[in-house]
């Protein structure tokens, strides 16, 4: 059995700063020097342009969920900019895609680069034509930051994707060992392409109540977020186990959390045994280092490791495109940046001082702000509803700062690996000056 | 119930003439004045340079189904460059999904286009923040050739991304009438998360036999052609049916084919009533108007209609991205060069040659070639069996040809929409050379 312990490196150079402690914190001035020096807020948000344009769009497709329409080309850095003239602080980041700001310049440089033309309009099926450089590319981006003992890898089209395939993987290995090396029987051969056993195999996964994997069938069969999302798809007999619900701040709270770890753990074993009767045997555990989407759920490294000792590792994997070189192309700049900037060490420094001040709002309107957690800039924080979160998002958008909710009442801060000290200033100021309005 | 037609256009500017008639045929010279006169071979294929480069890459993945490493910045219009300086005629063209052939010089200017930098290094969630002029983009690229009626539209990453969001969109539609308005119950809204009932429902979707939808868990559900990519994977129990298996040259077997569609319908009839009986109702029909990685299988306008009559039509769609608007910068490029250039009247004359020259290779080896079938230029034909299919291929690759092979003993034509008339005369040489050695 394996666990797959979905990163949040899978999507495109949204590297944040899990679990990553940099030593050295080089001194460092605006990491954008072409950004503006704060929000510009000229109209309520959404403005009259991005209502007039939602409803254009409004009738091509459904577009409830558009918050504002975006001008790319004036966004810079940390600020995104909409098409009424206003300019954010961006504390989203195109839900935690954006890695090194907008329009960086080593992007602009690597879309620019002679080199790299052919990569961005001949789109390859790379299972069967891979790029001359291909192999380089994959080690300059994607390997050049893997986990050490990761030293393969496999593109795929986004995050869903890749889960979908992952799973698919597992599922061979578990039969591969079961036939004991032998091949398949003809009658599995030929059964398998009509849906029917024995070659369709009542085989399962077990995920995470509040984990968030994917929209499509197999990837959503892992998710338990909101019903917005699974009413009325058919999904399979798959086991559900709880996920640690930790108390925070964790210094206060270890007897606590340990208990509630060792109770999950024992749920996990409790749930393979009875999967394993039923005759749908559990192949693997799929989770997130960091439920995001659920709430930002942190479970400890012991309980990744209780997870672990639960399972073991080992793969047919194959579409068109299987992945995008030219996404390739991107995400090499953004390693370079990364690595170039020490921009894992401003995120270090950044979200020790962004954990700090959001500390002191917590202490000064404790009936508003609880329970916040965070690693690096990759924060949240509960108020006390929806209603009173919804308020406090909309009315900081007005004064000029984009921000995401998160689960039932939560916040979340998904800034850009170039979010500096002065940027958490002008959060911290917008913030306050909101907070007091709400608390009154 | 609902019919999706899981239309060819949905790859990227994969438009190929699917019963598109052309009246007007422009003279046009040479379609890409830089592509070379013809196929160059310096090495067997794959070369030393490729195997090198293959040794590399194993290390890394899975690379078992690499043909030969491709120089892109080389390979130009209808030729495709590989590492050890071979240039073969591309009629395969990656799998069927570069339109316009290689480096077109419109896609070079779309991607230097200083307006549309920000598009390709500035992801956003199109859901959320979409950029300004994208319902633009969508009416200028997708919409300006999307079928009479269809006035809507909605990106996603892929083909199966596609045709997932497709089936849920059908499973939420089919609630919605059932619920006839009223919401639904606390209990489905609760039961769903944990994919348990009722919020969880038992519904199905009928597909057809030799049917290729995608490789995620609901698209793979409804995927019919080889075991490699079905054994082992849980799958629902969702109704399988026959796809008419015609016989060519059409015209020669009206009554026989007219007679297989009509058991064909009656065998869908009989599968949905018994899967409504299970407690499993369809909600909806998938298929492909022309099964491609199937066989190249067709059937008639008539048979399609008899499905249509058997459904009627009607949507909870996001993800972070939701597609690229990346792609629809390259997509307008192809269909205005499409427009501009007359490239369907093209893939009509030279469809019409190659379809011709094939009819009479096809007499001149009774013995080899059978089932010639085809629209457009998006042809195939039948071998004897697949070592004689295999051998064509590997030998015609070493004679300049890159062409593909189709279910178990057929191979398959897929040039780009600038293929001409001296294409077809290199490929018929080079085809007739092969067949020749093969006849022997």
């Amino acid at each position: 059995m394996a666990l797959i312990c979905r990163c949040l490196h899978q999507r495109l150079g949204s590297i944040q700063s899990i679990g990553v402690k940099c030593l050295s914190t080089s001194a460092v001035g605006k990491l954008d020097p072409l950004e503006p020096d704060g929000p510009k807020v000229e109209t309520t948000i959404p403005g009259p342009k991005s209502k007039e344009l939602l409803k254009q769009l409004d009738a091509i497709q459904q577009a409830g969920s558009v918050q504002f329409f975006t001008d790319y080309v004036k966004s810079q850095g940390n600020y995104i900019a909409d098409v009424d003239g206003n300019v954010l602080l961006d504390v989203y980041t195109q839900i935690a895609s954006v890695p090194i700001g907008y329009n960086h310049p080593k992007l602009v440089e690597a879309a620019k680069d002679q080199k790299n033309m052919s990569c961005f309009i001949n789109r390859p099926a790379l299972g069967l034509n891979p790029p001359h450089d291909w192999t380089e590319k994959l080690q300059a981006s994607l390997l050049s930051v893997a986990p050490p003992g990761l030293n393969q890898v496999q593109t795929m089209m986004c995050g869903a994707c890749s889960v979908e395939h992952g799973l698919k993987a597992l599922f061979s290995a578990y039969m591969v060992k079961q036939r004991k090396g032998q091949p398949p029987t003809e009658e599995e051969m030929v059964s398998c392409i009509n849906n029917l056993s024995p070659g369709n195999k009542p085989l399962s996964i077990l995920s995470f109540k509040r984990a968030l994997h994917g929209r499509t069938m197999g990837a959503l069969a892992c998710t338990h977020t909101t019903p917005t999302l699974k009413l009325d798809m058919p999904t399979p007999d798959w086991p559900v186990a709880t996920f640690p619900a930790l108390k925070f701040p964790l210094e206060d709270n270890v007897r606590e959390n340990k208990e509630v770890e060792k109770r999950c753990l024992a749920e996990v074993r409790d749930l393979l045994e009875t999967w394993n009767k039923k005759g749908k045997p559990v192949v693997g555990i799929i989770t997130e280092p960091i439920q995001a989407e659920g709430g930002d759920n942190y479970a400890s490294a012991e309980f990744f490791q209780g997870l672990q000792d639960i399972c073991k590792e080992p793969f047919k994997i194959f579409n068109t495109w299987v992945g995008d070189p030219s996404k390739m192309v991107l995400l090499e700049a953004v390693v370079n940046v990364i690595k170039e900037q020490n921009l894992l060490s401003n995120v270090v420094t950044t979200g020790d001082y962004m954990m700090s001040e959001l500390k002191q709002l917590q202490k000064k309107y404790p009936g508003l702000l609880t329970n916040l957690r965070g690693l690096g800039t990759f924060i949240a924080v509960d108020l006390p509803d929806a209603s009173k979160r919804d308020k406090l998002l909309r009315d900081i958008r007005n004064k000029g700062i984009n921000m995401g909710s998160l689960w039932d009442q939560s916040v979340r801060f998904r800034p850009s690996l170039i979010f500096q000290k002065h940027h958490v200033g002008i959060l911290m100021d917008r913030l306050d000056s909101v907070l007091s309005d709400l608390h009154k």
